[in-house]
């Protein structure tokens, strides 16, 4: 983007939102007094307040409505847990350095970077085919591996944007934090890039402890790392975030849901392949009932997350008209993936990934099946015993120890519990004449027909054992706050300068805010008191007995979000000692009993009463002039 | 210890409630299909939810009830940060390697056990002058550094354990997860060994939030990360683990706290420094008002953490008769600490240090003063303006310049804001005829009298800025929660085989349990609804519709200690609509209607209703003789 462009609407939007956050410390760059280093934030007091709030909120709608099994795992990992789920391997990001300062930056941010300021240039002079061709490239961007990425940097002479020098060719990097664990330091360990493997590799005693049963699900909420090359874009891409994941077990033969109903009226944008790919690309509102029976959306499942996404989303203020789920498109989707969506939010920096959610088959439980060397199986008893043809494969034991020795172990031990589908596999390969690789204790092994005998008889089958498939939800929390902090903010319509966040209440810091209109002991103690009652209903609150006036009290209560101003005045002490009650957005105030108000607040809170039903029931107090102007 | 000795009734204490845990899920050792690490635990779904309520206590205790200012920052931390608060340098343990396998341990649990041994074995046949001598070495272990280990581990000839193998000389290992931030691989992070540090960094934006007014508190709970030599004693020593701190800042000459006659009444049992080491060796129970006016503990803030500590661990299930506040011994405690308590807590494994209460005057802050260069400070207006001699200190500018350089600037700026007490100490320098040294930008300077010229002139104050004293209450979660565990777990009298956990409805993982008596579609779906109402009033519960008999049912959930147990039965279905309502360590039962029994188990679990009002208000109903047999 070029330096010199006045900032849009979006930007200014969000210097105003950021510089709200950082005065009253909803964040805070971590170890700013050092100096601060790229991609760590704190939260301060309101954010941490909203961040409880949040994850409470999550799981109390995941976990305790649908009864999944919670668990916690350390985020120090050993290298054999993500060398099996391919993160050791595959979780990098291309990077380049510059070839003179040798700073690091990632290769399709440059690229992109580059592309947007040629198409935008109107001194650039493109024919229409370099335009189309640029174009082309931008969108295709995320497809491109590095010898791809190099061609395009180099075709687009792309400099890095501070010094102008030539960059490297692009190379992976992992984007995992490393470290050793014990004191030799040759345990290699990393920080988990996410929360999901410790679930996977505990799904055996999950199973067991849910009586052998499938559907169900396990959630994990807790802290992942990912070591950005370049991180900036604020909250959104950080090097230490909580995740909020979910891993639903079902067998793969049957993806419904028994709750499906609950949720098959909900009409959510949804942005499918197809909408994606045809001439107007809009997300359109449709019922998830419709989307799964028109085969949009894979599986009753699936469906189900979104629609149960959509509501929490919505629930903690997101606003439904900036969200969308967005179908993976075909180039995106991992090869065993049955199907993908995206939930979306719109936000200053366009369309944020907030939650993933993906069908992601039997990968995940097979990776770590085959890298373990353990049976990660659900066994389905048939309501009757089938009669079926199936393979039965014998190991000859003695050749295999003698081939093999000791490490033929885990290989007989595998070859020993084969699962229908892979002695298939192999059989095929006997009968092309081939021999199969056979993955058992952490190495390949040969195995040629004489190592093995697979036949095919019939058989009566009382049940089976398959491998699950996981449909996983999975939340970024710090960019749903992030995102839900720029849905709820505002100012004032009669005064640019007073901010205001819209939180619901179940989300805000703070329920309630206490105020005694003067410096003066008996209102000091009636503001003590109501806080307590506000304290006693596990309301969180805060009394300002600094005697600035009223209006600047409430306008510091409106930038923290807080629903409900409690003034405590004259008539509370001498009257009829009522307080005043206002409501953050409409600024409208009533009065109320001093021994009454933290029910009033509670019930509002909670959701029993709106402010309208206030409205309606106590008399209205007209605020003074100078409070709100 | 002799590897023949027949177990220690605790032994077989902790190997049956061990036992338990683990079955259940309450927690399992991490990657346990790659083979586990050591000093890895995950909590599986009870524990996790134990856990979720013990911090959601402690949040209410403390952080709500107090109004702390709660943060969040990352565990990652970038090393700047941690070397000043000292951890880079001195938070190791000793080591010895096995001079033939290489195996790590720690040179003072060798020493230990070999002494323990010793002073056991009656073949030892040791004199009393040897005798008391070893009791000795093994009282002061703790106090020994490198060279007093490596004499005692040399005298003693102690070997590996297992191999029996010689042993290396002690040498010192950093016990922090040690990793690099960002791509380029040269700026060192670890893995803070605390939450601690992200509070104090932070002391300038949250004494700014709190209005620049003293005192307030700061509390963060999050992970902190240990990589510990050889980590055994299972939950107690573990290599990532939750903590829960708080830091309150407080102006050093006044550490009276408000609220002190809130607790001053309550008498934990203290065990001083003089009762550790009088005759007796017993704690006292003593009235903490008393503690204080006598001086046992230095002042009202330690004494109000102390209380609230107290009052927090009973609450949620600690036995206080096992519960004993230890005051740290002299040379236990660090140079720059006043005061220091330990909560310590009875279990199998002996008295365990769950919570850490120490008065550390400035240290910390003044330590990060130093290496940020910034300063961490507040400020107090005097009522009265006062009259006193102040020391003035000018640095002579152009002569600091001149022989340092660029490199002078920090020292100007730490000399142009010179503490009275630092200025005295220069002062002394000076007129011993000593140049002094100063801290400034990461180095050390010589500041010579002709560098910088100190005068004492009289003054008019209206205030004085001050460096706050820090009193910081430190939780270990895992350990209160082990601790909570054996206070928690025992067998039914009449049959060993039956294990109970008794927590405290507020903690225990689930609320209720509903059975339906018989599989039956009726049963099941008033099992569901009353299920779906415990959920609506917020209580973690679950349905159990195995048709496995009532008493089996019964027993597992006593094993995970959930409080009430609710059956549907025929008479809830055709008769008079109600079910039984089972108390999990009494056994006894009564019938309650099916539309009101979830109200009445919320009323049990928010105490305002008790077991004996239940007993008194509802008809009884005599268990069948198999139910709790």
């Amino acid at each position: 983007k070029d330096a010199k462009a006045p900032p849009s609407a979006k930007e200014l939007f969000r210097a105003a939102m950021t510089n709200v956050l950082e005065r009253r410390l909803f964040f805070i760059p971590s170890f700013k007094i050092y100096g601060s280093v790229a991609g760590f934030y704190d939260f301060g007091p309101p954010g941490c307040a909203i961040k409880q709030n949040v994850t409470q909120l999550w799981r109390q709608h995941f976990i305790l409505e649908e009864s999944m099994l919670e668990v916690e795992c350390p985020a120090v990992t050993p290298e054999a847990v993500l060398k099996a789920s391919g993160h050791v391997d595959r979780f990098t990001d291309f990077m380049v350095t510059d070839m003179k300062t040798g700073e690091c930056h990632r290769a399709d941010h440059l690229l992109k970077a580059a592309l947007e300021a040629l198409l935008e240039d109107p001194k650039a002079g493109l024919t229409p085919e370099k335009k189309t061709e640029a174009e082309d490239v931008l969108a295709r961007i995320d497809e491109l591996d590095s010898i791809g990425l190099g061609t395009a940097l180099t075709r687009y002479g792309v400099k890095t944007p501070d010094t102008k020098n030539d960059i490297s060719a692009p190379f992976p990097f992992n984007l995992m934090f490393r470290t050793s664990i014990g004191p030799k330091g040759d345990a290699v360990g990393y920080l988990r890039p996410e929360t999901a493997q410790g679930i996977f590799v505990n799904f055996k005693d999950l199973l067991y402890y849910n009586g052998g049963k499938l559907p169900f699900a396990a959630a994990q909420i807790g802290q992942s790392y990912r070591n950005e090359i370049s991180p900036r874009a604020g909250l959104l891409r950080v090097r230490e975030f909580t995740q909020a994941e979910i891993e639903h077990f079902v067998n793969p033969d049957d993806k419904d849901h028994p709750k499906f109903e609950s949720i098959q009226q909900l009409k959510p944008l949804l942005f499918s392949q197809e909408l994606q790919t045809n001439e107007t690309k809009q997300p359109e509102a449709m019922s998830l009932g419709d989307a799964v029976t028109n085969k949009i959306i894979a599986n009753q499942t699936l469906a189900y997350f979104i629609g149960r996404t959509y509501l929490f989303l919505v629930g903690i203020g997101i606003s439904p008209k900036r969200l969308r789920f967005r179908q993976h498109l075909p180039n995106e989707m991992a090869h065993y993936a049955a199907d993908c969506w995206d939930a979306e939010v719109e936000c200053s920096y366009g369309w944020v990934e907030c939650v993933g959610l993906a069908d992601r088959s039997a990968y995940d439980l097979r990776a770590h099946s085959d890298a373990s060397n353990q049976a990660l199986e659900a066994y389905e008893k048939f309501p009757e015993p089938r009669f079926a043809q199936v393979l039965v494969a014998k190991p000859e034991k003695a050749k295999i120890g003698k081939l093999y020795k000791k490490e033929g172990k885990p290989l007989l031990e595998k070859l020993d519990n084969l699962s229908q589908e892979d002695a298939a596999c192999m059989k095929k390969s006997f009968g092309e004449g081939k021999p199969a690789t056979v993955s058992a204790g952490g190495r390949d092994f040969e195995v040629t027909p004489d190592l093995l005998d697979i036949q095919e008889k019939e058989e009566k089958l009382n049940g089976r054992k398959f491998t699950p498939s996981v449909i996983e939800p999975s939340f970024g929390i710090g960019r749903i706050i992030y995102c839900m902090f720029e849905h709820a903010y505002y100012t004032r319509q009669n005064n640019e300068d007073k901010s205001v966040f819209r939180f619901k209440a179940a989300v805000a810091p703070l329920k309630a805010a206490v105020f005694p209109l003067v410096q003066q002991p008996e209102m000091n103690s009636t503001a003590r008191s109501i806080s307590a009652a506000l304290t006693r209903a596990g309301l969180a609150n805060t009394v300002d007995t600094t005697g600035t006036t009223i209006g600047k009290r409430y306008a510091r209560t409106d930038e923290l979000g807080v629903p409900y101003d409690i003034t405590v005045d004259r008539a509370s002490i001498d009257g009829d000692g009522s307080v005043t009650l206002r409501e953050r957005d409409s600024t409208s105030q009533v009065r109320v009993h001093k021994e009454k108000v933290a029910a009033v607040v509670q019930q509002l809170v909670s959701g029993e009463l709106t402010w309208q039903n206030v409205l309606d029931t106590f008399p209205a107090q007209q605020p003074a002039a100078e409070e709100e102007a």
